[in-house]
């Protein structure tokens, strides 16, 4: 087997035993399909409560809450309330889908990504291109985001009319992620 | 003159005419010191108000409000105040620094991209190569970004206090973002 096949096999497995999330499984399937494609990592889009523990350093955030779905706002701020942002910051966040996928070859990366980049994913780019094998990784992500600061050193900063209008903001820029998806999935038909 | 000259020439002279924000004006100058790279937009990062005229459709942004410097929420709640926002929704924003660089080949990229991404810039990618000449375009982008919904439908949702700190932590962000800015101008010394 060659290399590219045994990443692929190794990276199938792994997402066999962790699986993906609803809403994207049949993406990965489509390109995993593929001989010179395949996924290393996806998220279909979330709502996350991150917290920051020195003042904007979100490399060193912490997950405190994360839905894959739509929220309400009374289930983000019971988790904020038990979350222990005395010396930080709490932020809430929608992030768009991501994917990583492999691809065998620079001409291969450059196909899928222009599919992702006509479907709207504005932030996909080629992140990198193995120099011993030529696997070029494309990163497939979009626009859809929020990042709002709700708490500050034991201050909770928004009032919950506020906060409900940033979940129903949260939860529409989850939507369109969806959409954004299934507009890509359309697209994959198209990969050589 | 080959293709890449012909382009680079015309790059630098619209350059030249428009000019470039301080603080990225050296990196640029850096950039199209070298043979095999010439840049084609950049931004130092910004704070900006944005319309919004339909729900969440960022695509169709007004920009109300824009600056390249810190700022005092006194001036952005002025700005917002004149702003037509009966129909949509005001949105204040953090973004990073970008620049885009036309690169001779795939490899000239790959290589340019590794600094990018060594410097911090995380959301960097190669964004497509022109099948014609091999041209490869890089995108040197990164994370420090706020967006927050502050006004919608005639209604301010923020209050002073609020607005005080999204304030300070976009000028905290637009910080940040000098900084990477520094770190990258003295990466590319490693340019091949």
């Amino acid at each position: 087997m060659a290399r590219f096949e045994v990443a692929k096999a190794r990276a199938l497995a792994r997402l066999q035993r962790s699986g993906a999330d609803e809403g994207i499984a049949g993406i990965l399937q489509k390109i995993n399909a593929r001989a010179d494609y395949y996924t290393t990592s996806s998220c279909s889009g979330r709502i996350a409560l991150i917290l920051l523990p020195e003042i904007g350093a979100k490399r060193e955030a912490r997950f405190i809450g994360k839905w894959h779905r739509p929220v309400v706002s009374g289930e983000v701020l019971a988790v904020m309330v038990d979350a222990p942002f005395a010396e930080g910051e709490l932020w809430l966040l929608a992030q768009p889908p991501i994917i990583h996928v492999a691809c065998r070859s620079v001409a291969k990366a450059e196909a899928l990504l222009r599919l992702a980049l006509d479907a709207g994913f504005k932030y996909s780019g080629m992140k990198g291109i193995a120099r011993a094998t030529g696997i070029a990784v494309v990163e497939i992500f979009s626009t859809e985001r929020m990042d709002v600061p709700v708490a500050s050193r034991d201050a909770v900063l928004v009032d919950e009319a506020y906060m409900g209008f940033i979940v129903t903001k949260a939860n529409f820029l989850l939507h369109r992620g969806t959409e954004k998806l299934k507009r890509f999935e359309l697209q994959l038909n198209k990969l050589p």
